[in-house]
């Protein structure tokens, strides 16, 4: 069997070019689609990948509102940012980079957050609709999963999906969106016994733990598709990558797998976001 | 191995037990609790099912009031009676009774129920909170499972849940409330490719498909929990309850099983919304 490499990269690039035109037509309505970014503190690779979002932005025309605040930022005055953000009309989409300072209730202000501009995919009353099956913007990176099982074609409906790693970014909707396109999701966690025995049950396999090759090319079934969502330090997936790859008929490489399409789900929802914008002004215009 | 019949109606009792004293403590505090029931049509079953509810309510001291609307109700004067019910200061729960007729959008009209009053737990934005392990009221059949579980000190953490069925209103949601108490959780459906496999892997069998005696005896691991939340018509459960009884350590009956418990979640949450709303009483007169 010959292993497919799901290339990130190209994936971004096409979504990334699916935009130009999108946000030239927003540009010629006089609407230039607008992402704020905000980062507490100074944690050095919050500010890398604030300031990667904010370029991709940039790159793209998308305008980048970069708000930096302060590490002794309370929960308070976090969430009276997000309010004039959620207020500003120039604003389609608000990111709040995840992890704020130990000292915020990060939860609270993330539901702050007004869900229509909430392209990041972060609140609970987003997951709620996404997982109901209305139109919402997901989570960016189980959107990035979702957006590299398509290019690639990979059958999804009534193939057995085990997600590893249940967190409310990740584990908890890529198995809502698995769930809704007819794939049978099996959740597992920390607490789950004998985790090897239902990874080698899976035809699809979501690492998404944020442990370094946890997942052993022993528990991979012969064939299965594997999608590795772990950014773990010196860029290490969740996925020992080597020896999956023999057993596996398909698997994103870490980097350049799921990483850089989940930036261009950010760009695209914030794009959307704009056209959303756009159709409510010309509404309103006639 | 003897079967444990898991017992609904005692639960039932047991839950509607603890309610009495603190349906009376509100009263001494001036607050009736109070519940208003939506039947639109003429649907005999749902006639039944609301007047069920209702009578339960005020055997309890809960008051029940009951808004019944013509048939030919549009989803914009059905959505025009909740938000009166939302706005109605002395209204503690809103239930609207599942199904409307079938030209009214009945997920718009559950969508526009007041957060804090969804005791029947059938928002998309109360499963999103419920889902994040937010308090939130779940949906009274799922939070009836996890009460007939705790009951009978029914293991979950570690142990491989088996849900068949994935509804916004009883399948997604006890997913949920299996996952967040450290199940390992299966989510299967319609389109699951060889469904039995997956059952016989279960600890915890949930059924909630909607078809009579769908699941079968064989398909049952010896010692397993079956939770049976089916329905059917002639009080028939999901479950092929003689079959899978002898391979079962313990299983719900229907009738007798989660159906009774579920009333007695919908009164409990009604109940709690009413002790919010006094402890915001108190609140405001200090």
């Amino acid at each position: 069997m010959v292993t497919k490499i799901l290339n990130g990269l190209v994936v971004a690039e096409a979504i990334k070019d699916s935009l130009i035109e999108r946000v030239q037509k927003l540009k010629n309505d006089d609407i230039t689609p607008c992402l704020a970014t905000i980062l507490v503190g100074n944690d050095p690779s919050s500010e890398t990948y604030v300031k990667m979002k904010g370029n991709a932005c940039e790159k793209l025309g998308i305008q980048s509102k970069r708000i930096h605040l302060p590490e002794e930022t309370t929960t308070k005055e976090l969430i009276a940012c997000i309010e004039e953000l959620n207020n500003d009309p120039q604003v389609d989409g608000i990111l709040l980079q995840h992890p704020v300072p130990s000292h915020i209730d990060e939860r609270a202000a993330f539901e702050m957050i007004a869900i229509e501009k909430d392209v990041d995919g972060v609140t609970s009353r987003g997951f709620g609709k996404l997982s109901f099956g209305f139109e919402q913007y997901p989570c960016c990176t189980p959107a990035a999963i979702m957006a590299i099982i398509d290019y690639y074609d990979i059958e999804v409906e009534g193939k057995h999906a085990v997600v590893i790693g249940r967190s409310p970014i990740l584990g908890k909707p890529v198995s809502m969106l698995l769930l809704n396109r007819n794939a049978t999701v099996t959740m597992c966690h920390s607490k789950t016994v004998n985790l090897p025995d239902f990874v080698k049950q899976a035809d699809i396999v979501i690492a998404a733990v944020g442990r370094p090759k946890f997942v052993q090319g022993d528990w991979i079934k012969e064939g299965a598709v594997i999608l590795d969502a772990g950014y773990n330090e010196g860029n290490i997936g969740d996925v020992d990558y080597d020896a999956c790859f023999e057993k596996s008929s398909s698997i994103t490489p870490v980097p350049g797998g799921v990483g850089p399409v989940t930036i261009s789900m950010l760009l695209k929802h914030t794009v959307e976001s704009a056209e959303h914008r756009a159709n409510k002004s010309i509404k309103i215009n006639n």
